[in-house]
């Protein structure tokens, strides 16, 4: 494949083995599309699904997806603890290779359309595909959940971007958008005092005055007697891991504190790393097609 | 291609482009076989070439190769300042992906077999292919070069690992064998006294007491106004990048001195670097596999 888009489409269904391995099947043998995990959540009712693939995979599989989502999750009798609005309830793209953020909102765009006409199921556009500042928020587009949206599509602000002006009846609506990739990062400290770990979380993230792209809370982790920052980078390549710790270590050492460790949760773009180790080295005239397997990549794709 | 091997063949003529353009040649359209990258050196009068492939690929490439240079290298004829001993001087494996040294060693045999049988060179295993320590070395092997082996060849001790006990008449000897990857990278300082580079590069190289798999020299770089340890690692995995970068900014200290900075010369495996960053982030159970590229080819072939 040329180009890589990772896309993580969430579905109502967390508890029905059968059904989840059923909407799951709907990648089985997709030209140009891989399955890199999923994971049902019981409690939340709702499945977590990690694909990568092209456009022509994509296309095929979120086409897929949505067929056997439609056919088998009523919303109506669908109940969990994670706010939901649709059988598939977002999908978000995300550029990893020989793709932009601008690439991956046309597509978006393009898959919304098509769910639209081929479901007949209302899209919002969402994150950076949004069409007003109040959609780019995803929260903000779900609240009132499922039921909500019969009165809530109504409203003149909130007429979908693709698709008609009614709910359906069982699959509900789907947000549907482009953003860059989400690395689940979190930084240990030698310290048990939660406060000293919720002051720093504060001190660093977006709403406190601190990275743009950092979301942070503090976290005691009882049975190690130290505590965490717990984060969610949305945007690496502006806010990079390693300002990120650095800024950390900096606010920490003001309490005499240390940093322990860190944890990558999940998935991590190879690229994050790169800028990581171009960052400590101080590497000069540095470029990515010096790395033998990117290298190696650009010559197998012509590029 | 699920295995990959790194192959970086030399051979003896740097000078006449339309002879290297078809030696070159022997490497197109040969599946699974990628040619990375060719240099040619006229005082040297030799050319390196990378090459990345699996087994088949290169079984394939090599034999070509040696056809093509058998057929236009008369090393009678042969001049330049790089020591050499054969139309195809010396031709090393390197491990890359999904097969380790001991993969690369058998498989380098296999090769030398190969050539000896096909186009009757005597053929040297050398490195971590070396059927004897004094075989190990390079140097050792190509000492008194095509000129000299006439006579070195009788020796018992010089008796070729395969193939005959006679120099082939124009194409000479060959070295063939597996060794780790070679990355080039150096460390500037920001003092213009180039007695400190060299005695930095003297405590931090193996022959010096220093790290095993380290080969340093100290240079100015005048136009800068600054010096730099100039460096080949041999083996980034025993002896990794971030030891020795730290190693040089302790020793460094000593006489008042920072790094400025690094720069990877040529090419370096991508995990060289997630090597950096885990150990500059200090990454608590980190798994490759958490890293997307890495995930993605693991799912695309099968691991």
């Amino acid at each position: 494949m040329k180009e890589i888009i990772e896309c993580v489409p969430n579905f109502s269904e967390g508890r029905d083995k059968e059904k989840i391995d059923y909407i799951i099947g709907a990648f089985d043998g997709v030209k140009n599309l891989v399955l890199l995990d999923h994971s049902s959540d019981p409690d939340h009712n709702r499945t977590v699904v990690t694909l990568v693939g092209d456009r022509e995979g994509l296309r095929n599989g979120i086409k897929n997806l949505f067929e056997r989502a439609v056919e088998k999750i009523d919303l109506n009798k669908h109940k969990g603890e994670h706010p939901r609005m649709g059988a598939v309830d977002v999908v978000p793209f995300v550029p990893i290779r020989n793709i932009d953020e601008e690439g991956c909102v046309e597509f978006s765009k393009e898959i919304g359309k098509m769910v639209a006409d081929t479901f007949n199921i209302p899209v919002y556009l969402y994150e950076s595909s949004a069409t007003s500042p109040e959609r780019q928020n995803l929260a903000k587009i779900r609240k009132g959940q499922f039921e909500g949206f019969f009165e809530k599509i109504k409203q003149k602000e909130w007429k979908p971007d693709f698709g008609p002006t009614e709910v359906h009846k069982t699959a509900g609506v789907v947000a549907i958008g482009a953003r860059p990739f989400l690395i689940a990062f979190n930084v240990n400290l030698n310290t048990s005092d939660v406060t000293i770990a919720e002051r720093i979380a504060k001190a660093i993230r977006f709403i406190g005055g601190g990275l743009r792209y950092v979301k942070a809370m503090g976290f005691a982790l009882e049975d190690r007697g130290i505590t965490q920052v717990s984060m969610n980078l949305t945007n690496f390549e502006k806010t990079p891991v390693f300002r990120v710790v650095e800024l950390i270590r900096a606010e920490a050492r003001r309490y005499g504190v240390n940093i322990i460790g860190c944890e990558v949760v999940g998935l991590i773009p190879a690229k994050a790393l790169y800028d990581v180790a171009e960052f400590y080295l101080g590497l000069e005239n540095f470029s990515h097609s010096q790395i033998l397997e990117v290298r190696l990549e650009e010559k197998m794709t012509g590029d």
